[in-house]
Formats: structure tokens, C-alpha cells, sequence
């Protein structure tokens, strides 16, 4: 355990505003020893798949019991719901609002609190800045050791979003979507590495299609491919990717997010 | 009081340069121990308005001391003091060139002092980075105690700029601009919570016009509004904005910052 | 001596993807009482021209024994090496890729080691993703202390870029290139001080020559030029800067990274 407790920090709001400095302080003076950990502020406003995807990203890397506070939140002041997800070896504090929902597929949880004590909250509570207001203190509370059931009751109606990630449409055929683009253009398909091997895991022969492209060579990392060759390899994230050495094989293969992409377990004869 | 001492650290240096790393090096170098927090980076170039928008959305949720520093500086090298301002519960550190006006407008300023001690400088002093030579180690020495007289006189023509935000033009018409525009595309307008409701407040019927658009509909939150449909509510900065549910209302109404905005307070009869 | 050891961090990984948060994790994991300094991570992708420049431009700022970490990595996954440098006041790690060139030339270098002791690895090491499996943890095991000669053999034939900075193509006159353009649009040349100083440094009468434009101005500050007006100055790099007043000079002169800029040393009579 750190002697200080970490909080790692996500969210859509941007590095050009007072939104993430305004969160840090609020957490910060209710607890001044915590230690925030900037993870992503440029995730693109209210898009909860990407906030799901990125917070998966990172959050096991860290030290047991650290916080993850991770901030999209497109109905700020309405009646959803703020909630506090313990897991066997974090915490993890979000909107109710499906940004959790890879959490919740991936890890054993404990215990989801939904957030009502308002004695905590920051005042007066802007109905439009959660963040600042509820969020960054709780968060700050909950790194001085408060029990989260002090926040409120426990609920097990937290909303998930299903991500359907390999459908079988053929012998052989999955068809996913495109769930990620990343800053060097690698495309980031629904076919995790945990799917895939439960229906037998790729084979030789195996091949991605995307927007009429049929993509054959598979490789390990990117460097092995040549200029402008179009590859899919297994990404860092668990799930498949179609890439390109050095280029943006977004570009190359005009794809955006949302996309559908087949995948062909063995080829044809 | 934190344990470490607190340096908040706003400009427009971006992040994709040395200029950020090399602030925090310098600081770190006079005061190795204290806590460099992040507020935001990619204020657009010498933009001094949008620099003291930042700094008022942020400064008053951290811990009392914290010491800001905020850096847009187009005047770098020329005879523009640097300046440290004491209020009752803050230090700011910044050029002497109406970045810190909404501060001076909010806050009881207890001292203003013009830095001119050079021998708590970093040398050589380059001409064009007066954060990495100047602001860095002086922001240093404050963090470890320094008392801020030790870096110069104090002084009482410290610049301000004038923000004239709410001008009236008519019975019950009101003139002001388009105070900034946030990533999310929401319109914060020069109209604060307080000069409102010096004027008796919005009322029943209340409307914005912007662009040849009146805004009718009042609302607490942005998710209140239907789809595309633009809304005003008052923000978490303490302006009324502009918006639109889930929608850029900027690219709406096709707003810039600085257009000007009129507020009807009382609906025609 | 900071009582919590310093790891600057820059990388080309952006602020909207999980790479940053996995890799502060990864760190944290190793050693929770580190201080993680990030400095800038929207470098171009695979650019290590201006991941050698950007790191130049902040490591010697911070106190003795920060440990500077860098990843730009164009071929991870493949065979090339990754590697500590220690140097007299410092410790680097990056990918074995030219990117750590400025610091070789700057520096006196210790000793540089080839990292492959795996068993320092997170576990299983992603082919895609070495910031996160090998360099974070030995980054987190260096700043704990372990040394660097437990990560691998020494080696001298690491790999160097030549930065052709300054090339006589005439009597007075030198060819270099544009080195990097900043946010601000100021376009530093590859011609330093030093290199220049050698040659007997700039005369009055001195001028640059960028896409067929003569700039004349020597200035030692931005402020200094009229509106518009382009100017040649030594910026706080150590490189000789083509600027404008508080306008974009790249975009003045429609200047490209890698674009030819001359340098007349002494003005034709």
C-alpha cells in the first residue's frame, strides 16, 4: 500500500478548461495528502464506449486499493445516479451511466453504492459540474478511509451496456464492430483475445474484413509489416487490431469508429 | 494545511513541447518537494482572457495556500512585471498583464508584489521563457516559505483588464459577449450569477439572443433540453450559458468568442 | 535530494488513449512512493526527431538523479535494444532509437545498458506495448534504488542520430533545417548557439533565408517585432528561432519540419 492513496483521474473534460483543475482541487481539500494520477482528459465529450475502453485500459496496472475516478457524464444533473464500486482490489467511482460496464465484466464486485449523502458533496452542487462538486469529494473522502456504505445504500440495478462483441452471421464468420481508434490509427476491433479463444482462436488462414477490405497477414507487432501493408495482430489492449506499420491504417482504410468488421476464423478452401 | 506544499500550474505552452516539463523541472529544482498540479495547458496562444476564465473556474476549490501559477505571457522579455499576489487565502503568480483580473475582482488582495529579486532567478535568463527562468524558481521559493516581499517592492498599478459584462441598451436589454466557448461546445456568455441579480434576476420569460437566435428556454441542466434544441441555464463558473443537450449549441447558433450576446430580462408584454 | 524519487515522463501516446494511465500504473505498481512528472505526450507519433528535442529542451532543469523516461517507440516488438543511460547528474531510459541522440551529445555519459533482464518485466510482456511491460517497471526498479547494471550488459554501439545542424554551402553562408515548429508557430532552426558561436557567431548584417524569404530583424525578444514583422532570435532552447510577434511565423511562411533554412553569417556588401 502507498503511504499517500492514489486516485487516478479520466475524463471528456478537455485540456483547454478550468474542468480538471477545478475536480483536483475539490479533491484535494478534502484530502491534501491524496496523490492524483492524470490518466486521459481528451476523451471525446460523452462517449461513454471510449471512457469504458480507456478506464480498462489502465486501471489494473495500478496498486491494489487505488480509487479510479472516471468522469463522462452526458446527463450530469439529471436523476442518475453517481455510484461506488468496490472490487476484490479497487475502487472505482463513475456515473451511473454504463462507463463501468467492462469493470463490471472483467472484475468480481464486491459492492455498488449508489451515492446520496449529500453532507459530503461539495456546496452549493452545480447541477452541470458533478465532477467538481460530488465526485472530487467523495473521492476525496473515500482516500481518507471512509467506508463507501457511508455514501449511501447498496444497489445492484446499475446499468451495464452490453458491447456485442463477436456475433456469428456465417460458418466460421463473427462479425464485431470498430471499438476503438487510437492515435496512430490502429483500429481497435470488439474481437477480444478471451472471445476469440473460446471459439477456437485463430488459425492460419484466419482473416479480417473491413469497409471491403479483407485483411490476411497476421503479425506480432507492428514493425514486422511492410510499407503499407495492412496487418491484425493481437493489441496490448486483449483485442484484435488492424494496423499498419509506421501509417494510420484508419486512414488507409477510411474506417471510423462503430464500424462493422468480420472475422473469418479459417479460411476458405 | 497540505503536508507538501501545493503549485498549480495553467498555460498556454501545450503539450506537445518542452516548456511544461521545463517549468516543473525548474520549480523542482528549487523545491523537490513540492506537489506540481496540472490545471490546463492548452490555453489557446496568448489568449489573457481565456487564461483568467481558467484560473477563476479553478483556483478557489483547492486548499487554502495553494500557491497558482499561471503563465500566458506575449510579452515575455519586454519591461511587463512578473507579480505575486497575496490574498487572504491564496498566492498567484503571473505576468503583470491582466491574467490575473477576475482574481483581483473576486478576492480581497492582501499584498501586490513586482519581482525584481534576480538573484532567485535561473541563469541564464533566455528573453523568451520567463516560466522556465523567472516564474518557475520564484513559484520554488514560495513553496519552501519564502515571505513573497523578498522578491521585490510592493506595488499598486498592477494592470486589470476590463471586462464589461453586462451593459444595458435598452428597458430591460442587457449587451455582453461570448465570454468563452468550452470543449463541449457550450456558450458561456459575460453575464455572471452576481451582476443578474443585481438587476432583479432573470425572470418568467427571460431570453438570450445570440447570432439572430433568441433562446427561450430556461433549464437546470443541459440534460432538461430535447434533441438539438438550445437552452440556457446558468453554468458552474457563475455565467449564464448557452446550450444544447448532448449537442455543440457553439456550432448551433455558429458562435465565436467575443460575438455579442443581448439578454432580455423581462419578456415583451 | 527529493525524500520521493522524480520520473519525468514523456511520450507520443496522447491524451485520449489508456497508454499513459498503464504506464503510471505499471510504475506505481513497482514503486508506489514514486513521483510521476509528466511533461509531454502529444508528441507526432513515431516522430523521434521531436521526442530527442522536446526531452533536450526539459531534462537538465531537473535535480540531479531524476530519472527521465521516453518512449517513442516506431518498432517495439522488434529486436531493438532498450537502454539506460547514466550520466553523470541523470538517468534516461528510452527505446534504443536514436532518441536519447541530444542527450549523448550533451552529456557525459557513465555507462549505457542494454535491458534484458525479464524477470524485471510485467508479466505476460505485450508485443505492442513495452512502455507498459518493460520500461515502466524498470523505470519503477530504478527509482527504487536497484542498480542499473542489473538490468543488462553495458554496451557502447547504442544508436545516434546525426543532426547535421549547421553545413557550409558557401563563403558565410550555412544550411541547416527547420528543427521543430512550436505551438506558438515560432520555427527553431537546427543552427545552436554553440555551433554558430564556433563560426564566429551572428554579425550585424546577419539573415536568415526560409522559403525564399530574407528575415533581417534580430530581436532578443518576441515583443520586440513589429505586427507581422518576422524576426530571428535565440530562443530558450539554445537554437536560433525564426518568430513573429505574437503571430504564427510558420504560418507566415507556410515553414514545414525538415524545410531548408539558411543562415548568412555576415551581410553581402
Amino acid at each position: 500500500m502507498p503511504s499517500h492513496p492514489l486516485i487516478t483521474f479520466a475524463s471528456d473534460f478537455g485540456t483547454r478548461e478550468y474542468y480538471v483543475g477545478a475536480v483536483k482541487g475539490a479533491i484535494l481539500s478534502v484530502n491534501p495528502e491524496v496523490r492524483i494520477v492524470d490518466t486521459s482528459h481528451e476523451i471525446p465529450s460523452h462517449d461513454l464506449l471510449t471512457a469504458a475502453f480507456v478506464l480498462a485500459g489502465y486501471y489494473d496496472t495500478f496498486p491494489l486499493r487505488t480509487i479510479h475516478l472516471a468522469v463522462v457524464d452526458p446527463e450530469v444533473g439529471s436523476n442518475r445516479r453517481a455510484i461506488v464500486v468496490q472490487t476484490g482490489r479497487h475502487i472505482f467511482l463513475a456515473p451511473d451511466n454504463g462507463l463501468l460496464s467492462l469493470i463490471f465484466e472483467r472484475e468480481e464486485v464486491s459492492r455498488v453504492i449508489a451515492v446520496e449523502a449529500d453532507h459530503h458533496y461539495r456546496k452549493p452542487v452545480s447541477p452541470t459540474f458533478h465532477g467538481r462538486d460530488i465526485f472530487a469529494p467523495v473521492a476525496g473522502w473515500i482516500s481518507k478511509g471512509l467506508d463507501i456504505s457511508a455514501f449511501g445504500p447498496e444497489i445492484t440495478d446499475y446499468k451495464k451496456l452490453t458491447l456485442p462483441g463477436a456475433k456469428p452471421v456465417g460458418e466460421g464468420v463473427l462479425e464485431g464492430f470498430v471499438l476503438h481508434i487510437d492515435k496512430f490509427g490502429n483500429i481497435v476491433t470488439s474481437f477480444s483475445e478471451t472471445s476469440i479463444a473460446q471459439l477456437g482462436g485463430l488459425q492460419e488462414g484466419s482473416s479480417f474484413n473491413l469497409n471491403d477490405r479483407e485483411i490476411t497477414r497476421q503479425v506480432g507487432c507492428y514493425a514486422e509489416g511492410g510499407d503499407g501493408e495492412l496487418l491484425f495482430l493481437l493489441g496490448s489492449s486483449g483485442y484484435y487490431e488492424i494496423a499498419s506499420n509506421k501509417k494510420a491504417a484508419s486512414r488507409i482504410l477510411d474506417a471510423r469508429r462503430g464500424m462493422k468488421v468480420a472475422l473469418r476464423l479459417i479460411a476458405d478452401r
